[in-house]
């Protein structure tokens, strides 16, 4: 049989750009993990793989024109936000390599012998180590930050783990370039290139996390996807561990009191942050919960008008534009839900963006509206109207978990009077980020970010996003009783490299 | 159906003792699980939960001799070991409690706006929360301190996070006893009861895992019981983390160096860590690379005379007995295995120690022989004789993870000369705990212990001993751009807890 090809596909035409590569061979899959395995005591110095990453940022920085104008082609996600995605891609790159420097990451807690404990505690020395080849599963709707070059990448090479990426069918053309460009960066620093693999095709994915030096996996991408991967890493002999950001509708409470004071305010920033990106964000706002009675009104009349103005947009494949059809006419359907700006197909290949309003109530017990409660890829929100916060409690109890939840707040209510912090203690259960006054998309890349949440919004507790990120691949090692001269240098007591531990109980840095 | 009723068993006369319980059903799970749910709102201060911990130590240690026969009643251990794994176990929930006092494991992070990053990073503060309910499945060899007053349950209590214990049917009186006295530290501060759930039986186990408020589950146990549970946690609607120590070899490399210059001492070292408890801890050294020749003939001489001075024993259940026995028949008939002990059947309710010898060439392939790799639960050890490095590393080379790997040294080795360095490497992926001319078994507590290991070691890259072993039951939240007023005190830029954090980059503490 003949190897499938790799097209990369302009979804403002759906029409096929060019023949990008092959999807890979089981085989092909096997040397991918076996060339990264081989890489990994290049990664084992801490100055090398932080040398690498900057230069990953500077080389991909410098091939800048190129690489926006390839993942424009194949994504049409734009110059200006594809610039963007890639500044930030390369910020984290080299926040990584800060990181990497720091060594707070290696967790260095170090005991000496205390005969006086229950049991007798010897010598020990704790840090953490690379777990190998880490499989990555690159994001559709971020062609460099959640993909080749992305979180998840940065922080598996800043970990020390040699990397396979299983390419996004989404944009393959510019998988390809950053690869090479990443290899380019490896090179420059005396590591093997095999350090950063590439494969594409599904069987290929599926291959790959079954992999047995396959250690752990980083996803990005849809709950039918993330689960059937999740399942294959724990089905395994040996499991591993399987960190998937899978889906989220993130939530947004808008109170009574906030609405009488930022109406419009409110219902323009919602139209911002839903429609951004076409509303192709892992983090969009997905439910909102508006007052009945006339600031809700106030709120809505500024949402509709600030949506109306949204241009129709280009989703990134044709597949997701029949979805979006799809998915917003079935919703759209169901009793007492309204479309005072209707979403759907717009010209052949673009999407019109909407929303949809219901009654809160509907959705406080199961029924036919817990569709409504599913992320739906696209830009569309949903409003559902609450007549009193019983009603917000009770949609709130039946959210699976998310991303983000997000709540506006009148002034007093945000200097803490009323239920504010009430909602705020409702909220937290449900997400990983919790925001006041503030929307969801626009993902800081900083030590503090947490970008996960309860599933299935991730499969783990962990983050892919900030600093913390790099804790997904690493696995503690504690040595008893070793002498000085067999210790690793981040060990001693003399801390020749200066690192951030728990000396004897003390933290010191 | 009448409820199954729960008995405990003399191990020493194989006879029951009493009805301590009946196993518990789905509903009686469901009820315990919504207890201990009920409660954790109780746990939410760090102050109340660290009481609770060192008052739960307090009344343990008050209640010892009752305790300590019981157990001893249902398990054999013996009164001394008891007393010092009761012990040990509120030696660790004061550990926990002062750690809780400490507050590093919350992770505070507070990052102030900064527009000029990539993207502009706004005001963020990220800190860890209680999971929520947490299974614990208790062991088998530890009445104390890996069962329901343990490592798991210590840790999760410390972590805000209500319990539910599955006993161990080996120890079923004791379990409950400990749960009463736990109950009672609770009810001090004001904590509901069922903040420590107590449940018997294999099909309650399996409830318990699935049930949809458990939110993480700790096991110590066998491969099969705990692959079974790891399975069942994978297979959820909603996943949840499970932190299983199934099984460990432990392997053992001696060099010929090292046995030249302390083959006595290593032989009665070995002895007396292999038949330590029966050999009955998840720790025990199960294989042993020791030099053909002189030297390692000495060693096997000196093992010889101290395992011929080790008393047979009684194990947990007569399960076990017959497990033991016969694994180790099975094992002695290969070919090529020479039982210079012969281990098995003692009198009608104990077995003796013994060990088994085999060519280290034997294992370095795939054959009848890799039985030998498999853990065998009481006093037996295997010691594979090698020739040169060359086998040493064909055998490590097939070894699952393992909890420890051990390598005993001469004093130039230790000093860093010879092979030292080589053998560590390649010691070091293998395991969760490298020792160097110690032997594994007494596992201390205390902040750098690392008691993990690669599967099936444990499920996970986390600990069960040591304060690290809090990180299971937390789940990082970020706060973007939360007003002061509703922060949660431990993430107000004044640090009025005076925790530990990291504040714009920077450590303090």
């Amino acid at each position: 049989m003949a190897a499938a090809p790799v097209w990369s596909v302009d979804p403002r035409t759906g029409k096929q750009r060019e023949q990008v590569a092959v999807e890979a061979t089981a085989e092909e899959v096997d040397e991918a993990v076996h060339a990264a395995h081989a890489a990994r005591g290049a990664l084992a110095d801490r100055a090398v793989r932080a040398a690498f990453l900057r230069s990953a940022a500077d080389l991909l920085d410098g091939a800048r024109d190129q690489l926006v104008e390839a993942a424009d082609a194949e994504t049409a996600l734009g110059p200006v936000r594809l610039t963007g995605e890639l500044a930030r891609t390369c910020y984290q790159l080299r926040a990584f390599a800060d990181l990497v420097d720091e060594g707070s990451f290696l967790g260095v807690v170090i005991d000496h012998p205390d005969p006086s404990a229950t049991p007798p505690v010897p010598d020990l020395r704790r840090y953490k180590l690379p777990l190998g080849v880490v499989a990555v599963y690159a994001a559709s709707n971020f062609p460099f930050a959640f993909s080749v070059p992305g979180g998840d990448t940065a922080s598996a090479l800043a970990a020390g783990c040699p990397v396979v990426v299983k390419a996004h069918p989404d944009h393959p053309a510019t998988s390809e370039l950053v690869a090479v460009v990443l290899r380019r960066a490896a090179a420059a620093h005396g590591i093997p290139e095999g350090v950063l693999g590439l494969v594409h095709g599904f069987d290929a994915g599926v291959d790959l996390v079954r992999h047995p030096l396959v250690t752990a996996a980083g996803f990005t991408g849809s709950v039918r996807g993330g689960r059937a991967l999740f399942d294959a890493a724990a089905a395994r002999p040996v499991p591993i561990p399987f960190h998937g950001e899978l889906g989220s509708l993130n939530p947004v409470v808008v109170t009574e009191a906030a609405a009488a004071e930022r109406a419009e305010e409110i219902g323009a920033g919602l139209a911002g942050s839903m429609t951004l990106g076409v509303g192709q964000f892992c983090v969009k706002p997905g439910l909102v919960l508006a007052p009945e009675g006339a600031a809700g009104d106030r709120l809505l009349k500024s949402l509709t008008a600030a949506v109306s103005d949204t241009e129709a947009g280009v989703l990134l494949d044709h597949r997701m534009r029949d979805n979006f059809v799809a998915g917003v006419r079935e919703r759209g359907e169901l009793p007492d839900v309204d479309a005072p700006v209707t979403p759907g197909a717009g010209s052949e290949h673009t999407v019109a963006p909407g929303y949809l309003t219901v009654p809160a109530a509907r959705l406080a017990a199961e029924g036919v509206h817990d569709l409504l409660l599913e992320e739906c890829f696209g830009p569309v929100t949903v409003v559902a109207r609450y007549t009193d916060a019983a009603e917000i409690t009770a949609v709130l109890s039946r959210l699976p978990g998310n991303l983000t939840a997000t709540v506006q707040l009148s002034s007093d209510e945000a200097a803490g009077e009323g239920a504010a912090a009430g909602l705020l203690a409702e909220l937290t259960p449900l997400a990983g980020r919790v925001l006041v006054n503030g929307w969801p998309t626009g993902v800081a890349v900083a030590p503090a970010q947490h970008h996960g949440g309860p599933y299935p919004a991730t499969t783990s507790t962990s983050t892919s996003v900030g600093g913390t990120a790099v804790e997904r691949w690493l696995r503690p090692v504690a040595y008893q009783s070793t002498p000085e001269a067999l210790l690793p240098p981040e060990l001693r007591d003399a801390n020749p490299l200066g690192l951030p531990r728990r000396f004897n109980g003390r933290l010191e840095h």
